[in-house]
């Protein structure tokens, strides 16, 4: 497979470098050839030559507004056999893909279901696309060749194609992603003028929830006013939610109280039907307590004792304490393996709790 | 010291045991007396004998609403010779007990900001607190013998005493803690109606984002209700916010697309604020991804060629590849130590992308 990256951006440079660890010829392309060479320099590829043979894929990188003209501009200089897109909304870019007559045949409208914090070339890995979702939403028009080459790129990623339709798509992650966005945004955003006083007492809750909110501001703009109408929908029910929340916190007595109740169970629900690791439920690991000294070489320990016992450790979360030498290092096992890790580490010297 | 704990949950459960691996007296009681049975079996401490003598402090961990009345009776039989709570409000249960005519001389209000999202005295650890912030609220009339023993507990497990009065207390936590707890349920409630094919494109954001909603609903109606005013302020503001954004992104245009990136912006400089581990900003180490394979052992391979390079990996977060068998594991390490990390692994044949 010969592959055509148009954007070497966080994610034209990730795709890049995973099909290069499969071995797949890569040419690298940026309207900014400064960004082509840094993706080029750290092995994702080589830049296009001037007369290149047309690519098997081409997978336009740039953002949700530059998609259209991107493909169009590609398609007339026969850049590839086939063509997919990596936006985060995918009507958008089909609509204007229409007006302005691209050939919808050879193009797979995709958005895989990966991203960091930070952005750039220099961001990228390899590894991005392990085990995540990626969806695809090919049209009526789309022909089947197209989409199976863009499936096996998908697969070369080591991500898992999702088929649905661009519309659909759009409600979908307006739900699950784009809406949460901006509801960890106005949270985290009532902390901008917060007393000192008050985020001394910041604890992991805080953390999590408004984690994403750190996220690029520009791409994030583009992407929820691309899909506005279904965050929209979404952001006004969390929103008349939690304003009748604060209502009924304020009128208080039985009827306020039970109404938060509701509330509360019906996130309890929400959350349990997210998927978790290996495609179960979230809370389906044990977890172990172990308190660990801050110095190298300590969780190699921890680790190899854990490894001896033959217990997998599914996930770790370490709790630092600022201005002690201790943290306390929690691990996920499967239950089953949680009475031996115990025993394990017990006898191995660890402080732990049953 | 000699400590009375009265409620034997998660947190007063988790108070007796930190105080025991200390060495410290500890008396164990709770209305059930199975729940004290099972504390003092776990080792953290002895059942409280019918005539005991007067304890040091006596730590009354019971539900926010029950915290005034137990403090009365304690205060009635002399348990103790000074008295804190651990309640997650602190302005109801001091106004219960000036009501209730209870010694405000011996009474410290108190409340260490952790938790888990299980509850009873199975989930308690003596790790629970360390590093900790643990709000302490005197009032005037509180002496300073009772401030100093209470003070000492909190250090003795490992908790950071943080001195404040009871208003600024309750107006923080409802800022870091019951308003973001009410967010992520009003969020998380979306999902509970939500299409599978949504939750099939549900990522690592959207369960951050969702995680505390799951803690424990009749203990939080309580929180919440307790400290309605300032919650209610907070979670109307978000509201307002959040109704104020899907309104802008349903007029669209430049003042909606300014408007969304304007709460974008604000997002980010509130989450810039929160202190991370270390006390240090939360972005301030490197990360550094290394591709493993999902078996028993390959983690502590991977600790020790850290350890070995003197590195000392400060946070840990495993990404699993559902159906693959492997993962990706992103180690936090100080920015210095990036390049000896990436070396030593690079050496030692772990698949790395600098």
């Amino acid at each position: 497979m010969s592959v055509l990256i148009i954007g070497t951006g966080l994610i034209g440079t990730s795709v890049a470098l995973a099909l290069r660890e499969r071995g797949e010829r890569v040419w690298l392309a940026d309207a900014d050839p400064a960004a082509a060479r840094l993706a080029a320099d750290m092995g994702a590829g080589d830049p296009l030559p001037a007369a290149a043979q047309p690519a098997d894929v081409a997978v336009i990188a740039v953002p949700p507004n530059a998609v259209a003209v991107t493909l169009a501009g590609a398609q007339a200089s026969g850049a590839a056999r086939c063509y997919t897109d990596v936006a985060s909304v995918k009507r958008l870019p089909l609509a204007r893909a229409r007006e302005l007559g691209c050939d919808l045949a050879s193009y797979v409208p995709g958005h895989p279901l990966a991203g960091r914090e930070r952005h750039g070339p220099a961001a990228a890995r390899a590894d991005l696309f392990l085990g995540r979702a990626w969806a695809l939403c090919p049209e009526p028009e789309t022909s089947q060749r197209a989409t199976e080459a863009v499936t096996d790129l998908v697969r070369a990623c080591g991500a898992v194609p999702v088929r649905t339709d661009a519309a659909s798509h759009d409600r979908w992650v307006a739900l699950v992603s784009h809406a949460p966005h901006l509801v960890a945004a106005a949270m985290a955003a009532r902390l901008e003028t917060a007393p000192a006083g008050a985020l001394d007492l910041a604890g992991q809750g805080l953390r999590d929830v408004t984690r994403v909110a750190a996220g690029e501001a520009d791409l994030w703009t583009q992407i929820l006013t691309a899909n506005a109408a279904p965050v929209a929908e979404v952001l006004a029910a969390v929103a008349a939610d939690l304003a009748e929340a604060a209502r009924m916190l304020e009128a208080g007595g039985e009827p306020g109280e039970k109404s938060v109740a509701a509330l509360l169970e019906r996130g309890q629900a929400g959350v349990d039907r997210i998927p978790g690791k290996h495609g179960g439920a979230p809370r389906e690991f044990a977890a172990v307590g172990v308190v660990i000294r801050d110095q190298p070489g300590e969780l190699a320990r921890l680790f190899h004792a854990a490894g001896a016992a033959g217990v997998n450790i599914e996930d770790v979360r370490i709790e630092h304490s600022p201005g002690l030498p201790v943290g306390v290092a929690e691990l996920s096992v499967r239950p089953g393996d949680a009475a031996a890790l115990l025993d394990a580490l017990q006898a191995g010297g660890w402080p732990v709790r049953r």
